[in-house]
């Protein structure tokens, strides 16, 4: 049993994990609760349930809770499908978000919508959402944001809209080279070596075609020359972080940038961007996520 | 049981199956066999299990049989691991070959070395034997053979010996990304769109960096304009063997080429090298494997 009742709930509901954060009247935090049931393993039928064992102890019993939710949980693959909003447009809010089919008279479920653009076709699951809540914290915001994950996302923001922005599917490919690929044996679990990263960034940025061969190379020289398994990892990293730094430099070149994200793949894109000499800013990005569902649940009690 | 012993087993062990063949005196096959059990997924005491398992029936009670054996068995993540020997060299030949523990008194096993080149570096691991197959085959054969795989090599061929080599990831990645990414529920299971393909292809070589980019923009079609799934499949095929084309141009460019393996990828790098007006030879992969085992063994008698 939870010691408060929610009066209202954030989530963020990914492929890999639901976070929810459970919300006094206030704004204030009551608690923060994680689960590994993300849509990658739901079935639309599953969500509802998913959610009552996560956070039905937090429900008061005489009411409907409204439950702001972000993430893969409103496309095609998870929930139920939010129309997603063109842009140019300002990111985040209330406006389009849907209301899925639930049961329990205690849930008012609102899935927020991603953003869409046409040329290159391209699509956010969430991140407009964290891109809102970095622009609730910092009005006025002209410049470009980067945002690290499964799927990266470089964003152009202006007058409060998101002008422009590209996703890049690096850490995903990160993941599986890592992890399922011949690379496996060689590449450390963890660390990363600062010099072997920002080598390998600056040779796939000039060389984008030669990844396609350096990446079997990582393998040959650990076999052949006991190369360093953090090395190894790092220089993975490095070469997808690089082509991707290629393909995005229309959005990073001249521009001020901030990274929105923690933890090693937030490093890394600031390694990789200082090597260019360009200094990021920072941003948290649960934090982002949480201000943005924050001013979602504004518009809708507002 | 089998109907007639083997004079000698030729085998084909990779990280994902153990094919092979149960060959008579005079070199022809009594029997073609198969099995799942790669090396992915055995440790060292479990080989000679597997091969038991496969060929026991057809090993003669009263003598040791040569099983001649070329792939990742004979690697560091196999069952012993056999030193390479380094290019340049002829490929294949039982030369190098090791002889690793076993207990049955019926096997006499002969693990083949793989190739090993220092700058780039880079492995073979069955692709000698491969090659070797070619080459009996075809003597006095001066070119580029192209071998489509889990992961491809590029090896240029002078005189007998493979002068260079270099290796790709790209059917490994394809599978991983189209089975296990942000993708997979976009792309078809099989299927290739020629058109679609080779515009891929040619997109991927003029502007490698963008496909950082332009695999993501596969998913966002798909959601926002129903993409067709063959479409997609060719696509995601297309932008992985433009970037290794464009990264193994060397090898190509004014080459005679000879694409050895069958089925849909030795298909694609065909169709790949066609629209940059290069007509390639082709040959069956598991004829050449043969091919070359058998030159193995002859060396072993004669």
């Amino acid at each position: 049993m939870a010691d408060r009742h929610a009066d209202w709930i954030a989530a963020d509901w990914g492929v890999s994990h639901l976070r929810l954060w459970v919300m006094d009247a206030a704004g204030q935090m009551l608690d923060y609760r994680r689960s590994d049931r993300g849509t990658g393993r739901l079935a639309p039928a599953d969500y509802e349930s998913a959610l009552l064992d996560l956070a039905g102890d937090v429900l008061p019993p005489d009411r409907a809770t409204p439950v702001i939710c972000c993430g893969a949980a409103g496309t095609r693959q998870g929930w139920a499908e939010v129309p997603r909003r063109a842009v140019p447009c300002p990111p985040g809010g209330i406006e389009g978000a849907i209301r899925p089919a639930t049961r329990d008279p205690r849930l008012d479920m609102r899935l927020l919508p991603g953003l869409r653009q046409l040329r290159p076709a391209d699509v956010t699951e969430g991140q407009e959402t964290r891109i809102a809540g970095w622009l609730a914290a910092h009005p006025g915001f002209d410049g470009v944001l980067c945002l690290p994950g499964r799927q990266s996302r470089w964003a152009h923001l202006s007058a409060g809209e998101v002008v422009s922005f590209r996703s890049f599917i690096t850490g995903e490919m990160f993941a599986l080279l890592s992890r399922q690929s011949v690379l496996h044996p060689s590449v450390a679990d963890a660390g990363l070596d600062p010099a072997a990263f920002t080598e390998a960034v600056a040779h796939a940025m000039s060389r984008p075609a030669a990844v396609a061969g350096d990446l079997f190379t990582i393998h040959a020289e650990s076999l052949m020359a006991g190369l360093d398994p953090v090395v190894a990892r790092s220089r993975l990293s490095g070469l997808l972080i690089g082509i991707e730094l290629a393909a995005a430099r229309p959005y990073w070149l001249g521009q001020g940038v901030a990274i929105i994200g923690t933890g090693e793949p937030a490093y890394a894109y600031a390694a990789a961007l200082a090597a260019q000499g360009l200094t990021a800013r920072r941003g948290d990005g649960e934090e982002m996520t949480l201000n943005g569902l924050r001013a979602a649940y504004a518009e809708l009690t507002g």
